[in-house]
């Protein structure tokens, strides 16, 4: 077994095209030498979940209706950056829009492929703390409700499966892992979270 | 604010077909009442992902290169089922196409909604133990490297980035977590993962 690339491509042709993702078609030779074809959703923003974690150990969750599950769905704050950015400051940019906070400490705790049979699509999950508050600037698409919970509470909305966002998913699950395992980076920057009793979660 | 769906679509068409996945372009009204478009991909199967586990704490990842990342990938076992399939008989047909085993016991862990921003891909996640191995059914178009470690070790992969996989990430700290909360499933069906020290991954 080998773990070089063992797809070849023979052809190429884009059938769809908007701002955020474009469609190809691709006439490919399989790794074990079928022929056959992709339909490859490539994504033109990566994707950015934030935790922002206040000094009373509290964080803030975001509710939309999410258009292609017609369903209202509670999500750690999250939004896009093109592919060109720096991460970071897409991310700072995000916090801003979202929830109006600006933080001063970043921590990247999670990267994620989200959907890899079929896309191309990246994630990326702060921790983000130190936080000031402004007026948020919400995209003119987005109608959000904004939610001030404390951090065991998000950690309990994904393990009760109220929240089912693959990147909240991962970020509740990844601070709860944190705080279980008294990972230096939650006892130096968020001690305030040294305090929740993971047993009764 | 309001949980309604406040999206309204004025006209659906479909750009791009293949067996796997139908692309809509829609022109809709957005919550803030703007006018826009979306395009949508809907998967015709759901996403499975399944952490096998035996007596004695093993588990199995599957390793394959990824087509749409074009990037080599280390995964727990994963496939599709159809929409309109029972979602267990999918879960057993996949452990048994990529390793080989069938599992008298199933335990559905976690629900994801994989990407939500543009597709309505969702993931289901199970615990199976009791194991009997067979031989695999690899579809055609799969190369695969599988890979017995124990079940701590996957852990340990998904805390330190090597694996990426969404499904596969929210599998291992799930796992994590029903184990550092001595949670019922893990005592009374696999006892062997107590023995697990989890401030030691």
């Amino acid at each position: 077994m080998n773990s070089d690339n063992s797809w070849i491509t023979l052809k190429d042709t884009v059938v769809y095209e908007n701002k955020w993702i474009r469609i190809h078609h691709r006439d490919i030779i399989n790794p074990n030498g079928g022929k056959g074809i992709y339909g490859l959703v490539h994504f033109k923003n990566f994707a950015i979940g934030i935790v922002p974690i206040d000094e009373n150990g509290y964080t803030y969750i975001v509710g939309q209706y999410r258009y292609p599950l017609n369903r209202y769905s509670w999500e750690i704050p999250e939004g896009g950056g093109p592919e060109n950015e720096d991460i970071l400051k897409s991310a700072k940019r995000e916090l801003k829009e979202e929830i109006g906070a600006v933080a001063k400490k970043w921590f990247l705790i999670q990267e994620l492929d989200l959907s890899n049979s079929a896309t191309d699509e990246i994630s990326y999950i702060f921790l983000a703390g130190d936080l000031t508050f402004y007026s948020t600037e919400h995209e003119e698409t987005e109608l959000l409700e904004i939610k001030k919970i404390k951090v065991e509470e998000l950690i309990k909305m994904v393990i009760k499966g109220e929240i089912r966002d693959s990147i909240s998913v991962a970020a509740g699950l990844k601070l709860f892992q944190l705080i279980a395992a008294k990972s230096p980076l939650i006892s130096e920057n968020f001690p305030q979270l040294l305090l929740i009793d993971i047993t009764q979660l």
